[in-house]
């Protein structure tokens, strides 16, 4: 088993828990490697459930942080190990998890291990499956069997934001639009009646579509509205009788679910709308005092985030969270997937000198 | 291997060939039993290539007649071996091939054997490979290695047409009209462009078209543009980059491959069209005299063939080809196929009356 050595810098080790893949499902090893780096730090109190770890302090401080990184990655494209590269000047780390988001575990570990005195009494989580069905989540398990272990005042999830406070996130809607015919023989096509035809009204309102953009708490969020999936057709010379649109609504925090489902449901009036999946976005939580703070010590604007997160499911249990991370979100999944070396350093700077500031 | 009695009734041959399984690629079995039973029949030269059975007549007539059928089916549902049944006090044989198309290769194994002296010299073929690709198709084995064996002045496919006489058929286009746009996660969904969004106006203009109707050497050939699959999208989190609709385009006998593809992009004006596959269809053929002869003979009025069909590969030859088989055509793949036991009957009279008066 590699082991990690904590007191390495932020990137170095970056570059170490990105060579070790970790492609959800295929956690464990990286999971031991952490595991074998903290559960003996003695001012740290340790858990694991799966591939799931929680450290957590208890210097008796008034309030409670949880900060917390999925330690898994989307497929391996032929980019690990990782390689330095020089891109206009400036030095980045290239591969997978560099940006979706190891860079940002890579500080929360070496900060966990380091802070043994922090304004705060901290809460570390490293978990598993966070790139696929949200069942299988770490975290989603963790909530079931250890709701304790959320409690805080705040939380920041080191999802990758440019090293920028992104705030909240929007929420998030899948439904299936289903036009319907009957089934003939396509050279006999007036017999039948043709569901792809009949769809046609649909992807019209989608092309006419304008997304608002819905301020909450400071915070502009931008909708949108999209087919992401088309499928319809029997056989090449068959009229086909079903035609199903999968819809992707991605809605500002202020909204709930059930005006998600509603707009929706307006929006494709006359069809057959199925709501499969809807998950509430998270407010930005940036009225929070240490919310506030946080964003004064790290000294960047916040923005809001776009991209649904597991913010959302502290949002949801009343702890206000941000996102913080190196990286640029555009390159999350992206075979060109790259983390800026400056960015990483920043951000253990700002998470540093939050956490230290008594 | 079940030996076929070619002295029983056209019902009873199709109720034993229709019992003998003969999905496409498996029609061995099949193509024995007629061997067994016609290749030393002395009025037939008989000739075999792989499961493609010709036998020919050398009378020494003025005129030559090519009687085809297959001898494949599309896979079977649980409905073989056939059964009778009785529908509105009228006797059925049900189970697949009985329409498509043994009842007509039934009547035709049973006039082999018997016109031993027929007015025109016949050319018999049963071939394999019809409900597949072309490519696999007997009869294009067949015009490659012996295009001598496709001689002759008229020709009928035993296709099913309700006894009555179809003639010709419509061509058949396949093409493929693509949208394209640039693929972003579906968060930041103004950062791409959306292929299937971009497909609204394709299927508009689809569902507003209105085919013509072409009348061909005094038969009406109706059109028909139909999309007949649809597909696009990457994932449930991505705009789509690419959306592909397959259209399926039925053009009169009257139209050229050239003139079909021409009008499918002309209808697709402003989008990408590939076209994948042409095939003309065949003028009804009725101006010939050995074919005004044969509808007056069978006493049926004439009507177009909707579906493609074999009796193109004649007419592309220069013999003019129709088609003429028992079996509702609407039945012909239907899990409720099953042949009217008169219509066997009368396509049976039909082809004897009029092959036997000289």
């Amino acid at each position: 088993m590699p082991a990690l050595d904590l007191s390495s810098s932020a990137v170095d080790l970056t570059r170490t828990i990105c060579d070790i893949p970790s492609v959800s499902g295929d956690e464990a090893s990286l999971a031991d490697a952490i595991e074998a780096a903290v559960r003996d730090l003695e001012h740290l109190d340790f858990y694991r459930d799966g591939d799931t770890i929680v450290v957590r302090t208890a210097f008796g401080r008034a309030q409670r942080v949880v900060i917390a990184g999925h330690i898994d990655t989307v497929p391996i494209n032929d980019n690990v190990p990782t390689r330095d590269v020089e891109i206009d000047g400036a030095p980045y780390l290239w591969g997978r998890g560099t940006v979706d988001m190891k860079a940002g575990v890579a500080v929360q570990l070496k900060l966990a291990a380091e802070l043994t005195d922090a304004r705060v009494d901290l809460t570390w989580m490293w978990y598993d499956h966070e790139e696929v069905d949200a069942d299988l989540n770490g975290l989603t398990r963790l909530a079931r069997t250890r709701p304790d272990l959320f409690e805080g005042d705040f939380a920041i999830l080191g999802e990758p934001s440019n090293g920028t406070v992104e705030g909240g996130c929007n929420g998030n809607l899948r439904a299936i639009v289903r036009t319907r015919g009957v089934r003939a023989h396509s050279a006999r096509a007036w017999i039948g009646e043709n569901a792809i035809h009949a769809a046609a009204p649909v992807l019209q309102r989608l092309a006419d579509y304008r997304p608002r953009e819905v301020p909450v708490d400071g915070l502009v969020y931008r909708e949108g509205l999209n087919a992401v999936r088309v499928n319809g057709g029997v056989a090449g010379n068959v009229i086909p009788d079903l035609c199903e649109i999968e819809v992707n609504y991605r809605f500002a925090p202020s909204v709930s679910g059930a005006g998600a489902e509603q707009h929706v449901r307006e929006v494709f009036e006359g069809f057959e709308v199925d709501v499969i999946d809807v998950a509430e976005g998270a407010r930005p939580g940036l009225d929070a005092a240490l919310a506030q703070e946080f964003v004064l010590a790290v000294g960047a604007e916040p923005r809001p985030k776009y991209g649904w997160t597991d913010v959302a499911r502290f949002s949801a249990l009343g702890v206000p969270a941000v996102n913080y991370g190196p990286g640029d979100p555009m390159l999350a999944h992206h075979d060109e997937e790259r983390v800026a070396l400056s960015q990483i350093e920043d951000v253990e700077r700002g998470l540093r000198s939050w956490l230290t500031t008594h």
